[in-house]
């Protein structure tokens, strides 16, 4: 992608209101627009992170067997008031509207109620189990006070799986497969050493529920953690009758801030109670549906990103998620060379963005350094004399002189 | 993908408040699930075909020049406001529910507006034009009565394109561009014979705007058409005078129902002027930015191709929005070679939807006429001892048998 054509703006002044670094870098490096607090459109860099963290997480929910959907954004009132979740005194984040037809329409700031309806239609015998589906899906929550960026939104991306299973045994298979592939993604998005499975609140079927809590200072959670035995509390369920109910003893764990950025419930047979799911079993016995519920907050993961890797300059992107793998810059004079290397580039499959702008070189560092692409290859009259290019990673200090004839060969795969 | 494994449950049964073919075939086939009138979650099935239409757009928008970028559904009232379009009674679809934090926010119906505002922070110069993005994004509009499936959404999705440009020639040529790529997506979904461009009115800034119109009985339009001369005449826009205009003659018009697929506005520099959007030109002028909007109703496209490829029993999917290209199916005793078949056809990168089910030939068969899937394989014991399988396409009525060597050779590309 040509830097001239591109729809890239990048900004020197900070945003007035934010604080966070992924508010102030994400906008400053022309990643997103804020529309308003919690609220945030994506722009094509954006948009290019943001489908590489999904397609990581697609790739994973379909080994475990996942199979991908989308549901709806309006939602019925009737069958949150079946789970008593309807009341803005019970869940107090709803954005509600009315429908000219009559009556109120809900958006969605979750999908158990109508998917778990939905499966009554799907779901009738042990054969049709069992079921695990999942979407990508924007999610609208009524916060209050939305903030630190793209880490608490009122509108936000959330992949979200649900498991139907015939017997708490086959729900509990898959629950640990769910828990491996979360462990993989993390892992792949660059976040896998920060991030920890954490006991949590387990609502009104199970005594916990598992949270991913990725370490981060600005995180709005408090876990207990044992980096030794990669397990973690939070603080929420943070008692002597608990720590000894996990085998963990209080000077073995460390208190923490960290974000969560992914989790698991288990609802085991109450919403399908609530909500009339039923299939019979092999012998024609009647039986409630199990359900689990698998959250990832793929806009949050994106944030807590940035939050992680950033240096005073900019963005530092791991690999796997950065935008474009090669942020090539041309410099005076050498703007032939660099668009014959951009496009040689290209033949060989690499993701390159080319800052092909009449602008000062000081002005395409500050930006590459910005928008923080692993790899920054600059030509220049300088570099061309010796038949080579600058190759310097964003995560180190020290640039290398490598002869044109080689880039080729280092990065065709 | 094995049928037996997949989420996908057929109905034999019509659901009982539809008429439309595309609510009633969509339904029974598995491709989605009607949330309320007007609100469908699409299946995995039909997710598949959705994916293939947005890559089609997808495709020939990026051909243009266009950047792909995702804007918000939560909107703020005072952008609206500004082009007096906040109002109910000027604009009768609004969803819009109270913040938690005081005040109102809309539901995106469209993204004129705030797509509009946020360019006031990207554009500056003509430097920094022209500006073409789009985005597949989720509108929602209160309509009174939803109805005719997925024609007629209170929510679906849209492909809307919006351009930037520093001159009315600049625009007009874009613009042109827009025309051409729009021609090219109906053809390639497979509407191309049916898809006229409809001389429509054009609101404030222009005389006319244009549809992009396909001719369907169960369409809610009505158009006056010329097949020869390859244009059409909205009705509301049908008059003596527009027809002199447009050198069209009564007698060589044909009165036609058709749907709207699309559609492509020109708002000048009204909208700009309203929304404080101007720009520097190379003498330090300041000029208004010129703004074009484009859309395709992406769930509509999808509806309308369901309503012009049926018969009695089902679908029929034009290949390149087919949710998979082969539906193979195993019969009795086949299960061993037609399993073998498919790891073939999966190996050449084929599309499979392979029926493993452990059910009677007449459900199999029955299921695929539903579905739709354009070409259907099926192995059996009979068509083994002729090491044959019998390939069959869905808008013929012949089968073939086909020599199990040669259908590899058929279906590598």
């Amino acid at each position: 992608m040509k830097q001239s054509k591109y729809f890239l703006k990048t900004s020197k002044t900070k945003p007035a209101e934010d604080v966070s670094a992924n508010a102030i870098l994400l906008e400053q490096g022309g990643f997103v627009h804020k529309e308003m607090a919690g609220v945030y459109a994506y722009l094509p860099l954006g948009l290019r992170v943001l489908e590489k963290i999904k397609n990581i997480v697609r790739e994973e929910m379909n080994s475990i067997g996942g199979q991908e959907l989308i549901m709806t954004s309006l939602q019925r009132k009737e069958l949150w008031q079946k789970t008593d979740r309807w009341d803005d005194k019970k869940v107090d984040i709803w954005f509600k509207s009315q429908l000219k037809s009559g009556g109120e329409v809900g958006l969605a700031w979750s999908h158990e109620e109508p998917i778990t309806d939905m499966m009554r239609s799907c779901i009738a015998s042990y054969r049709d189990l069992p079921v695990y589906v999942y979407q990508f899906q924007t999610k609208l929550r009524n916060e209050l006070r939305a903030k630190n960026g793209i880490l608490r939104g009122r509108e936000f991306l959330m992949k979200d799986l649900y498991s139907y299973s015939t017997s708490p045994e086959e729900h509990e298979g898959f629950y640990n497969r769910v828990m491996q592939a979360y462990l993989n993604i993390f892992k792949r998005v660059g976040l896998g050493n920060d991030t920890y499975v954490t006991f949590a609140s387990g609502g009104a079927f199970t005594q916990f529920s598992h949270e991913f809590q990725t370490l981060l200072n600005e995180g709005e959670d408090v876990i207990y953690l044992s980096r030794e035995k990669k397990i973690a509390v939070n603080k929420e369920v943070y008692t002597d009758e608990v720590l000894q109910q996990l085998g963990l003893k209080k000077d073995e764990l460390e208190e923490v801030r960290a974000s969560e950025t992914g989790n698991i419930f288990n609802f085991g047979s109450t919403k399908s109670e609530q909500m009339d799911l039923y299939f019979n079993d092999e012998e024609g016995k009647k039986k409630p549906v199990i359900l689990g519920s698998y959250g990832i907050g793929i806009t949050r993961v994106m944030g807590v990103i940035v939050e992680k890797f950033h240096d005073d300059k900019g963005i530092l992107w791991p690999d796997a998620v950065a935008p474009f793998q090669i942020h090539l810059i041309a410099l005076k004079g050498a703007e032939v060379q660099a668009e014959k290397l951009y496009n040689q580039l290209l033949e060989q499959g690499a993701e390159v963005l080319y800052d092909d702008r009449e602008v000062s070189a000081g002005v395409k560092f500050a930006d590459s350094d910005l928008i923080g692409i692993p790899v920054r290859m600059v030509v220049s009259e300088k570099t061309l004399a010796q038949e080579s290019v600058e190759v310097k990673k964003r995560n180190e200090a020290e640039a290398k002189l490598v002869k044109i004839d080689e880039v080729k060969s280092i990065f065709s795969q």
